[in-house]
């Protein structure tokens, strides 16, 4: 047998274009929210992924780490969240699998909405010190069609104990938009087991 | 500027050389899990991760289709959980996202103790219909030092909403004996926010 040991994980070719005239330092806090939105808005557009984005940003500098897109079904990996993709491309490209810690800046986690159950705990295991999510609730499930999954009851106080900060609702109604233009696009959505499905 | 947009992962070196001398299907369950743990006991020996594996399997054959255990530290990686790696590496071998549906097999996971709370989100995104763990219960972090995260108080009953079955307790104490001998080594313990202790 050969089991497979290797794998590899990118981000879409439109990202390649549009990289060079995105700032490379984003000062405000709406603004960095806006760049994020923005992809995810374009990625599902694509057809490159879900309408799903997320950044990484130096918190106080505002300088862009890394930003991140829902890769999923193009990727053949269920684990490709937004998410996901941002905090490992950020690690990797610092060389730590830790973006906190005394000896580097702290850093922003800007996220088009809360995080699924799966990627908050990826979130808690990041080292960001602070989330920056549009908004939680029911819109995004009932707008897209997507489980988000059981997150814990006390999520915002499991972050708090860990010394991550919580903003929410910034640009609530532009991340709404997005959601809502994918659930009346043709897109597919997956949902673990039942597979892809509409 | 050029933001990072590729990621590579891969299983350590020395599983190269171990994998011809693997079974290619693994008929009983309990053989599974010691396999799993087996795995588990040799990454964090090797220094090649934390002391966690995990497996996906043809349910009804046996077959194993991807191994996988944690690269957090050597991959800069802090989502480079065994669970991610084994999912991830049995969907890109099989070319889907997904890996139930009604188009192939039925996918069991194994994994070596209840997963983390990201993990457990995972589980539920892989498409897999049965979960096997060793145990769960506050021995992990009691022997480690690790923080597993607030997984959701109805955990089980989550997983039978989506049609995940559970088996528990398979080779409990040797699990637990991984995690003891790891928790006397003076392995690194990295839990996000805080950087890698000891």
């Amino acid at each position: 047998m050969t089991l497979p040991t290797r794998l590899e994980l990118s981000m879409p070719d439109w990202f390649d274009d549009l990289e060079p005239t995105l700032p490379e330092v984003v000062a405000d806090l709406e603004e960095r929210m806006r760049v994020v939105i923005d992809l995810s808005r374009r990625n599902f557009e694509a057809g490159t992924g879900g309408p799903f984005s997320a950044g990484v940003f130096e918190r106080e500098s505002g300088r862009v780490v890394a930003l991140g897109v829902n890769r999923v079904v193009p990727s053949n990996c269920s684990c490709a969240h937004a998410e996901f993709m941002a905090i490992s491309l950020a690690q990797r490209a610092l060389g730590r699998w830790d973006l906190g810690g005394d000896d580097g800046p702290a850093h922003q986690f800007v996220v088009n909405w809360r995080p699924c159950t799966m990627c908050f705990g990826s979130v808690l295991w990041s080292g960001v010190v602070d989330l920056v999510i549009a908004g939680d609730g029911p819109e995004l499930e009932e707008l897209t069609g997507f489980d988000e999954g059981p997150i814990h009851p006390d999520w915002r106080g499991q972050l708090a104990a860990r010394g991550i900060a919580l903003t929410e609702g910034v640009l609530r109604d532009e991340a709404v938009a997005v959601f809502r233009a994918f659930g009346e696009s043709d897109a597919l959505v997956y949902n673990g087991r039942g597979g892809g499905r509409r």
